[in-house]
């Protein structure tokens, strides 16, 4: 059945034509150049630790990375989840060529203060149309997720403060603002789900806790965390797991019941992309039943697995939830939230940067779009990612050592029996061609481009088996 | 004098083809066109509330800003401040016709994990040479000056932790962390000036207090502030200034003594961006002293101030003083920070983000400061500095209404004896084709790109002394 779909779909011709048939090893990775500039990175900066190899973007070309040593690899990991449409993927390059965009080149404008005049234009042509059911109202962050969520934190704790005590702040609030006290400074809390991941800044900080390592030594908020329900995978073929669902349910709701402090918000991931975990449908609903009773916000991060991937525009769609405020930002080129009416902050400058949007990537944007809609890549990423589980299924069944299959659309995730082997699993798969993600401890996680398609599966799920 | 210096500077005859002689007005501003897009902006966005006019991109010519309906405005704001060469630079649009960047536009690449094979390169050549003395480790933000500032923060927890504790956690601070108490959650707080504006994300928003507006609602660090000297300009001429700068620094100094929880570290503007205020020479070296008598970082925020305008490539050289970490972004078109070594923290992804860096836009920094540096457009913005403030002092003279002329480089402002006074000058001076800025209640302030010559600085003080 799954095979008889993916024959319907479109094949990219032009993409097609630019990728190799399968991956192309020449060194070790990381290769004796990647090695030498990650001497010279080292230099002047922190980040050289975290590179993997360095890339010949020129060479690269749809789902294949080309490496500094003349490798060409299968990305299944995309710029941590940021590529939406491969590299240098024909189309796209032919829009670009024929898209007059050179004022936005030649100076950021500052959307807050003088737009561009066709800004209201392309904000409503190019970004509403991607707006979830009933999120009308629209925030431009600066340009990265984080910046997205802790807006979004912003927007839930005013929205909060305006149904508690009307939106008039009194001359009792303003002068404790400025000292740093309640009623002016709120006792507030977001609520985020233990093991969740928003961003590394000091308030998105505060809603994750993924690793201690990150947050060690940084001041924070103490805001609470809700268990996310340990399930097992495939989540049907377990009868257990609607027990445990319903458990970590009873925990949140008695969080709110008892917590010390209001909480204004809850915020969460569809998928939580730091281990690729998810729960049913049914938890879904419930949550956000739980949090409507607290008439606390319902804020749904979507900047890691939003946009198409799996296999619906937002993640979120797959469960049948309505979030108050959804964030975007990698794939989507652009970053902020959607949001309710409602949550428009009373008086401008309350949530604001100097920015407040990106005319060139809302341009990019424009022609990613158009590409994902054409050739149906958010539908084939659903399918594809169906027939990567059932053929892990297979591996598992021949291989054991890999457990937890787990996926929605192109995110997929499993576990390996610890970390040392997760990690010599990733660097099999690097020197045979293809790049995987790992998180937590010991969990591999696909996050490809949206054009990622059988054949490419294919690859993944042959190097696979060998390296298992 | 100030005329014969003049003279020398190289004039910038395309640039000057380009421009018109002087505004041309033919609508009030905001006019017909700006009005209608801004009714279109409202049913999608907040930020409509902050626009004051749209933009003609195509049609803005070096200093002079196009609007939709026409007028070609004299624009002293400059993208509040983030404009480095003007609108339509014949340099730059030359530069980036003859300089291969389309795979930074393509892709955006995660600098983190992916880097391109001439990103060591180009940091080494274009971001490091911007680097104060002895700042020689780099952080790249994601976009924002914000996240640069936040990340700063980070930097001075995580320094003033290794050098209280040493950088290995215990097991304690590892489960604390977690729990989100001490000592995994150290109680460090950061000091700021009363009234600074460092950023709008939570952990920045807790070291600002500009105004209670914009801190309203949103739980907060409960961090100090320090008194920012209340001072006359010209600085020179009011001897009462020695005492209050001595007092600030004494009561700065004694919040460093009773602070209850550690200082971990003091960020500061070397001019507020917010009022324009700043301090003596004396002043700052003597909270250099104070800070490292504490042993607090010294985080200078140049995210505003930064960049030539001052008349030197970073405006805390205008203090003689050595800060230990210092951020950019705005007119450096990237954003990140420089700091000493020793802040490069112990283990990667302590500080970080997907980007860590744009290689698109430090391709645009690349051809921006050639041009900065060809044309000495740094000593030009320090010498036409020195004749506003001269011709502005006769303009007092004269017309009176205006107070506490003061500036360093292009970085200028003036009260006006109330807020209402000091927005109908703005709307005034828009109408004669002059755009400025207003902070605070009543401050008028610019913020123009460094092609500011003299002959821009005439028709902004002809509309002045007109509008006075």
């Amino acid at each position: 059945m799954l095979t008889s779909l993916l024959k319907k779909l479109r094949p990219s011709p032009n993409l097609a034509s630019i990728e190799p048939l399968k991956p192309i090893i020449k060194t070790n990775i990381p290769g004796l150049e990647s090695r030498a500039l990650l001497n010279n990175l080292e230099t002047v900066t922190q980040d050289f630790r975290t590179v993997r190899f360095f890339t010949d973007y020129e060479k690269s070309a749809g789902n294949f990375i080309a490496d500094a040593d003349g490798n060409l690899i299968l990305d299944a990991n995309a710029q941590s989840s940021s590529l939406p449409i491969g590299y240098n993927h024909p189309e796209f390059v032919e829009y670009l060529k024929t898209t007059y965009m050179s004022h936005s080149i030649i100076h950021r404008s500052s959307c807050a203060l003088n737009p561009p005049e066709d800004w209201p234009e392309k904000l409503r042509d190019v970004l509403m149309p991607l707006a979830p059911e009933d999120l009308n109202e629209l925030f431009n962050s600066c340009g990265c997720g984080t910046g997205a969520n802790e807006n979004a934190l912003k927007a839930a704790f005013l929205w909060y403060y305006k149904n508690q005590n009307g939106s008039e702040p009194t001359e009792e609030q303003l002068k404790t603002t400025m000292e740093g006290k309640a009623p002016g400074v709120p006792n507030y809390v977001i609520l985020s789900h233990t093991g969740a991941s928003h961003g590394k800044l000091l308030g998105t900080l505060s809603a994750s806790s993924a690793s201690a390592d990150a947050k060690l030594d940084f001041p924070a908020f103490n805001w609470p965390t809700a268990p996310f329900p340990k399930l097992k995978y495939p989540l049907e073929n377990f009868i257990e797991n609607k027990g445990i669902e319903a458990q970590a349910l009873e925990d949140t709701r008695n969080l709110f019941k008892n917590s010390p402090n209001p909480i204004a918000g809850i915020i969460f991931e569809p998928i939580m992309n730091d281990g690729n975990y998810f729960a049913s449908k049914w938890y879904y609903q419930q949550l956000q039943n739980i949090a409507k009773e607290f008439k606390a916000a319902i804020i749904v991060d979507e900047t890691n697995v939003g946009f198409g991937a799996s296999g619906k525009l937002w993640c979120h769609e797959n469960f049948g939830i309505q979030p108050d405020i959804m964030t975007f930002s990698k794939k989507a080129q652009v970053s902020g939230y959607f949001c309710k009416k409602e949550f428009r902050p009373a008086k401008p400058y309350q949530i604001m940067n100097t920015w407040c949007g990106d005319p060139l990537r809302l341009q990019l944007l424009e022609g990613v779009y158009k590409i994902v809609k054409e050739d149906e890549l958010i539908s084939q990423a659903g399918e594809v990612g169906d027939y990567l589980l059932k053929e892990l299924m297979k591996i598992q069944g021949k291989k054991g050592k890999i457990s937890n299959i787990r996926g929605i659309g192109l995110h997929i995730g499993f576990d390996m029996p610890n970390r040392e082997m997760a990690w010599n699993f990733y660097r099999s798969m690097l020197n045979k061609g293809v790049h995987v993600g790992v998180s937590k401890e010991n969990v591999i996680q696909l996050r490809p481009s949206l054009i990622f398609e059988k054949k490419h599966a294919d690859i993944f799920l042959e190097a696979t088996a060998e390296t298992l």
